[in-house]
């Protein structure tokens, strides 16, 4: 029998492999980033179709090169105990990563992905169809069959105690419904109250003065403008339009953010684009050391979003950011803004105001559109309801939760592409980003007790510095859960986003005086 | 001994893997495309010295793939003589364009390569630096390896008479010293009899028209204007702005100009995009079944050219294109333009004006730029002169065909960029161009006997259709001289675009009546 011989220049001869690898895979997502971009940007219609299958080549080249027989064969090596033990933080890292996804993607035998691939694809234009006929019942027998394999990858993937665990895992490592259940339970409760709350005893903030035109090309001079100031590097990056904004990282020098201006609705543009920031100086942010790499991205899918959040949210709705930028807006707008102060700005940007569609909803009630949708996937994967049984689920819920009813399933459980395309465990990031966020507001305060003094002066230097010194640099480097431990000296709790948001209605609404 | 064994069903299969690897190949080749597009006209300044890493890695993928032993077996399976005579004219063409670059890119020792590629990249700085400092000894010791590495490859590719047909062939395949020397020498002889004629005699041109200033949005909007109405399909295509204007085919649907607006000279984005638009109608109108292939682009540098070069001289600089498009053009630019008639207009865009630089040359005296750097070419890869001798060779000829001499060699033998990454024999494609061109001229008015009629209508569409259906539907199929025997009847011939010169400058500088 043959004895498995190690030696360090075996285990260098690996690493070398292993860097170049990594270094290939991540040069050719870097292309794919851009060319996915400049197809939604850029790209002229006729083209569109046929570069499809070039970018499609690439995917699939990337996706061989991620499962290749070398790639197993590398991990093996670099996971040998004694090789492993000799390995620094930031290749073991790497190559948690890429065994992972090695791991899953070797579990599911391949003509099962194949015919998955497959519905997905079919499933996309389905379910686009079925919202613009409000025909949830065709697109019934699609999502059955997703949700079907998504039970099945979930056995295979293998979980401790919800199966749902193993989809959550795709998209925020290590979490589990047994760790979200109490959190969410908690937000969700103290939501609901704090919504009826403001329906009943609230002052109605002036949020009509959005309802005016906002001339568009102005509007993408003020977007122009602020993007500097709040952090977001110009010369790595740029900012385009589109339909669906999003972030887009080519590299660590080049982000690329979009955003969507409506004449009829200033706020669109404007917080989308403070939004995208967050994720774009995330990015920006990143120590060089990462570039070409595997970690060169963000920590987890949460992570980011509470990046995006606590960018838009806790400071671009704050009124210290309004005693900035509001005298500023005014400039671009005189003739709208002129009978508005700060004040009431501040509150009509805070304006709850609950709705059908998530994507449109406040600070307040995005959360709840949340909790439904895990609580609905959750119940989904572990066979406690069915496809069919949605739509009733559904408008239930948001009675519930939200006090209104959608009036057809296009406004409702049809109004998310994230189910079409096997996204089932995306949902949750949402609102873990706000709580990240805002456990991440308290310990930034103790860390910079003058915190809001500085965005008052529009200085926002020192707690970008703060956010690159403590999270952004790390990359991909550490686990979410270790890296909130390190960032907030403790696990992730839902008291520090309940308390913000009741401290920030209360003001906004004044809900203390009435 | 083994006998090769040939049957049906091995050449099927080889013609499977064949057309397979022309897809990943030509798959990425496009992305390619698109990212070097990407890189000079949108990406931040941030992120593209990482990102030039990541296209090297693709640019090396595609040249490995191009040499591998697959494509080497393959290359050999379907030019067995029984496999041979089966395939189609298509597949034929295919074969002998991965064929060529095959035993090219082998017969050069690798080592040999690898320095040379080190060399060239080295060289483009120093050619900068050389350019800026006008310090053309420190660029001499880079141009002499160039040259000698030149020298060497001709004699690994090999050639019949001249050394440097070897090399002309990479541009214009099949071309050879011999061919090109009649007709060059022809046409400098009469160019400089003309440009002679016209400095003694011409009538003065209205050329300070163009000496004020004309706003770039309106520039902007008017080559938007007339891009469509020439031939270029907006849906597949776009057009930005860059310092050196090009044209970028992503695939047939998505063909990518760019143009340079300066205040104080609307000629150089007014004829920069009609004459990008003459390589990007090109690439629009090859036949789809050419498409992710390596026949979906044009025949060879020198036809592509001939298409600029057709719509930016032959129509573009005609009395009937402004017959049209003045009247529009007034409606953008009426101050500047109030005092001028549209036959003072048309004189003033063909003035002809000697200038030291090649890129700022008028129709006339282009040829002229072009002869030069032709002779000399020659000349040192025939040894007969050596890399040290060139600024003084540079001045002379410069004295004796256009009658100006350089000041200093930035704007001598330094202005130009192509020898500096080793395109020796890139040059003769720009005259070539213009040859041909008027060769088709010749050709397409005996089809469409009201030919300036219809572009004095602004009917193009009659042109582009024949130009479609005549050369720009086949793509890469035919070599070029094929081509130019196949649409005009006859051999490349220097006639047709003497006497085209000689009729146009007759009529601009009223040489027959002084």
């Amino acid at each position: 029998m043959e004895q498995k011989m190690v030696s360090p220049s075996l285990l260098q001869k690996a690493l070398g492999e292993f860097i170049q690898l990594d270094e290939k895979i991540t040069h050719y997502s870097s292309i794919l980033g851009l060319v996915d971009w400049d197809q939604k940007v850029m790209a002229p219609k006729k083209g569109r179709n046929i570069f499809s299958k070039a970018t499609g080549t690439l995917r699939t080249e990337i996706f061989q090169l991620s499962v290749s027989q070398e790639m197993g064969q590398l991990l093996e090596a670099l996971t040998l105990e004694n090789h492993y033990l000799q390995l620094d933080q930031v290749t073991r890292a790497k190559v948690r990563e890429y065994k992972e996804y090695y791991q899953k993607s070797k579990a599911i035998p391949a003509d099962l992905f194949k015919d998955y691939s497959i519905l997905t694809a079919q499933a996309n234009d389905a379910w686009e169809e079925a919202r613009d006929k409000n025909d949830f019942a065709s697109y019934l027998p699609y999502l059955e069959k997703i949700i079907d394999y998504k039970r099945q990858f979930a056995e295979i993937f293998g979980y401790d105690e919800h199966p749902y665990d193993a989809l959550l895992d795709e998209f925020e490592p290590g979490l589990t419904v047994k760790r979200l259940d109490p959190l969410f339970a908690k937000l969700r409760k103290s939501s609901v109250e704090l919504l009826n709350r403001i329906r009943k005893h609230g002052l109605p903030t002036k949020v009509e003065v959005f309802e005016q035109s906002f001339d568009i090309d102005k509007q993408k001079d003020f977007n122009r403008f602020i993007l500097p100031l709040i952090g977001f590097d110009m010369q790595a990056g740029r900012l385009d339009e589109t339909v669906h904004p999003f972030a887009q990282t080519v590299n660590i020098g080049d982000v690329r953010l979009t955003t969507r201006y409506l004449e009829k609705n200033v706020r669109s543009a404007l917080f989308g684009t403070i939004h995208e920031a967050g994720h774009g100086i995330y990015e920006q942010q990143v120590n060089p050391i990462y570039e070409e790499t595997v970690l060169q991205s963000g920590a987890s899918f949460g992570i980011h979003e509470s990046q995006s959040r606590f960018l838009e949210n806790m400071i671009g709705r704050s009124q210290e950011f309004w005693h900035f930028f509001f005298p500023k807006l005014k400039e671009y707008f005189p003739e709208q803004l002129k009978d508005v102060s700060v004040g009431e700005f501040y509150r009509a940007v805070n304006t709850v105001q609950p709705s059908m569609i998530r994507v449109e909803a406040d600070e307040l009630t995005y959360n709840l559109h949340i909790m439904l949708r895990y609580e609905i996937e959750k119940a989904l994967i572990g066979g406690e309801i069915e496809a069919r049984d949605l739509p009733a689920i559904w408008n239930q819920k948001m009675k519930d939760y939200l006090g209104i009813t959608p009036g057809n399933d296009t406004d409702g459980v049809l109004q998310d592409v994230h189910w079409s395309f096997g996204g089932i465990g995306y949902f949750p990031s949402y609102s873990l980003g706000n709580l990240y966020a805002a456990q991440i507001l308290r310990t930034i305060q103790k860390a910079i007790p003058d915190f809001y003094h500085h965005i008052e002066n529009g200085k926002f230097e020192i707690i970008q510095d703060w956010l690159k010194e403590n999270i952004h640099q790390y990359g991909k480097l550490y686990r979410p859960n270790e890296l909130i431990h390190m960032v907030t000296g403790e696990a992730l709790n839902a008291d520090y986003l309940i308390e913000y948001l009741e401290k920030k209605y209360a003001e906004v609404y004044q809900l203390d005086k009435r």
